[in-house]
């Protein structure tokens, strides 16, 4: 017997991370008995009186949302972190370290309207939102060496308000996940001269089998070690550190990109598709930023249809991700859905 | 202002992984309006006709449950690994690494009991479960490098089926989680010259604050690096590198602390704790072992009551988990419920 990646189980490793995936291509027939997920029920209400980040309403804290149109930045009204953290003494236990943690979270909301999301905005309301994140980023980079920039879509991703919107947590330290990320891409620039994730898009782009999206200067793939089913990394195709150095024309074709990968991922169930997704650039700590380019991460939940997730529990949680169908296989069922949303051709 | 660990927020390290988790108690007051989970509903049927794991009934591929009496041990039907996979080319690309995987899976059943779970069963029968764990431990180690023992419970943790079940799956790699805490306990042994886990054990029995359960051989504590809610850690309070090398007395003292620890779960939110649990210990491929000591992490999803559960989710997929009440807050709520099931009590 010849060991073939379709048929046979196999582990990927995530350079980024350096961390491993267990891929079971010949797990995908299994049954499934467990929970099923509600489907976002889609509202043609533009404006909902008890939403409170629609425009006017008034916020649990009594503060009034200005009648905005386009994108509006708020502070969280439960923020986890605070901008007045005082300083903890130093830690010098090897079992119970700890350190103080400031920063600020702030929630943008991408529109006025409370029944769209990302890719039901036109190209120029997505070119705001990007707009906003770069200025967003550039206002709180002068104080703090990380900037988280996020979106929670969907119940199934923990998120309780249908209205379109992101998040913003800036911090005073570099988190685990980006930590990690930092240390394995100077790893690969010391090694061979060249940033790990353009090397990546170029060797992507010519393969094309993994491609969901290419446009004149960006591409999303299903990454060869994609842990969710239909994980997508979206990458820039020139050098580029950060988000915030993404020129205007680079920023126009940004939206087109997150507009088509969004739609396919809508189209792909028939459904507003759930997903955690945010990006990752060289933190404001760094005095070389070469080995870094700024890349965007969709963690989507569902597996097999609207109602039926993957769990990342038990063996996952324990030991490593492990995944039924393959990121090839994954890929061509979002190359064989329209990227036009579906809401627009029936429009 | 004074820096204060119960309300400011702060940064812990997990020694284990060497990462680190965002703890934020002064935001356990926010509001949810997000999805609530369905409290598993308990049967009192202790044969289910249509259950796949219940004695005498007929699995979906055809074979015929035997009529056991305490635990059953048999093959998943949709197992993630498969015994003969060929080997595969070794990979010597820095962006695209793959490994043939080879590895096995078994469903264990933990008492022909339809409707009773861990905390429910006897000491006895709970001893039962902890021998077959040994037992499939010894007989997967003689081929495989790892041996993941593990349960996921409810449906909130993808469990498909509420009879009393866990599982074990062996590979012939040791899994990411698994190379992670065998680094870092091997580099606190090297600075030390003794066990991480033994000096936490024994750290923690003095202290107290975060101690769940403890018997004259185990304790259970709220790790002061917890990332879930209401996570835990159960680590023998003497040297044992391995769950193979518990004794017929620590194990009978291992079935009371699991039944405790579990009982007190339940009566937390009076309901079906979901988790997902398993254990770690020295991986097969080591020579040395002093450094390691085997435990069992526990993982619960559950928040706030026994319908609103912590998502891990934006912040915490991309950046680092994150934590609402402190983990000494935890360990209070836990400390101040009966470790006597409320099924037990009623009964
Ligand atoms: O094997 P089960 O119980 O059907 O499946 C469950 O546990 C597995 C191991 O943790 C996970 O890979 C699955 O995502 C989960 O649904
Ligand atoms: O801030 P939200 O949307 O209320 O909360 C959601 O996103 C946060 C950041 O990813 C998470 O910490 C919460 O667990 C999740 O429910």
């Amino acid at each position: 017997m010849v060991f073939d990646p379709t048929e046979h189980p196999h582990r990927r490793c995530n350079p980024l991370l350096n961390e491993w995936v267990l891929v079971s291509p010949h797990r995908a027939k299994r049954p499934w008995q467990g929970q099923v997920e509600k489907p976002q029920v889609n509202t043609n209400q533009a404006h909902d009186p008890e939403c409170y980040l629609c425009s006017g309403n008034t916020r649990i804290n009594g503060e009034v949302n200005p009648d905005y149109s386009g994108t509006f930045v708020f502070n969280n009204d439960f923020a986890a972190l605070m901008q007045d953290t005082p300083s903890s003494a130093q830690s010098n236990d090897d079992l119970f370290t700890l350190q103080a943690a400031r920063g600020t979270s702030r929630v943008i909301c991408f529109s006025p309207a409370h029944n769209l999301t990302l890719p039901e905005l036109s190209l120029p309301e997505l070119e705001g939102v990007i707009q906003t994140w770069q200025e967003q980023v550039a206002d709180l980079s002068n104080e703090y060496a990380w900037v988280q920039v996020f979106e929670n879509k969907g119940a199934a991703m923990g998120c309780s308000n249908p209205h379109p919107h992101g998040q913003v947590w800036a911090n005073d330290f570099v988190p685990n996940e980006v930590a990690k990320a930092e240390a394995n891409q100077r790893k690969y620039f010391a090694k061979h001269g060249s940033a790990l994730l353009l090397d990546y898009a170029q060797r992507e782009s010519a393969d094309g089998s993994r491609t969901v999206v290419e446009t004149e200067h960006w591409i999303a793939v299903v990454p060869y070690w994609a842990a969710w089913p239909f994980e997508t990394l979206l990458l820039p195709k020139f050098k580029c550190a950060r988000l915030v150095d993404v020129n205007a024309q680079q920023k126009a074709d940004l939206a087109i990109a997150i507009k088509k990968l969004t739609s396919r991922y809508d189209n792909l169930f028939q459904c507003s598709f759930p997903y955690s997704m945010g990006w990752h650039w060289a933190p404001n700590n760094l005095d070389e930023t070469e080995h870094w380019q700024v890349h965007a991460h969709f963690y989507p939940p569902l597996l097999r249809s609207a109602t039926v997730r993957k769990f990342m529990v038990g063996y996952e949680m324990l030991a490593e991700p492990q995944r039924d169908l393959t990121p090839e296989q994954a890929a061509e069922k979002l190359q064989q859905v329209s990227d036009v949303h579906y809401n627009d051709i029936l429009n």
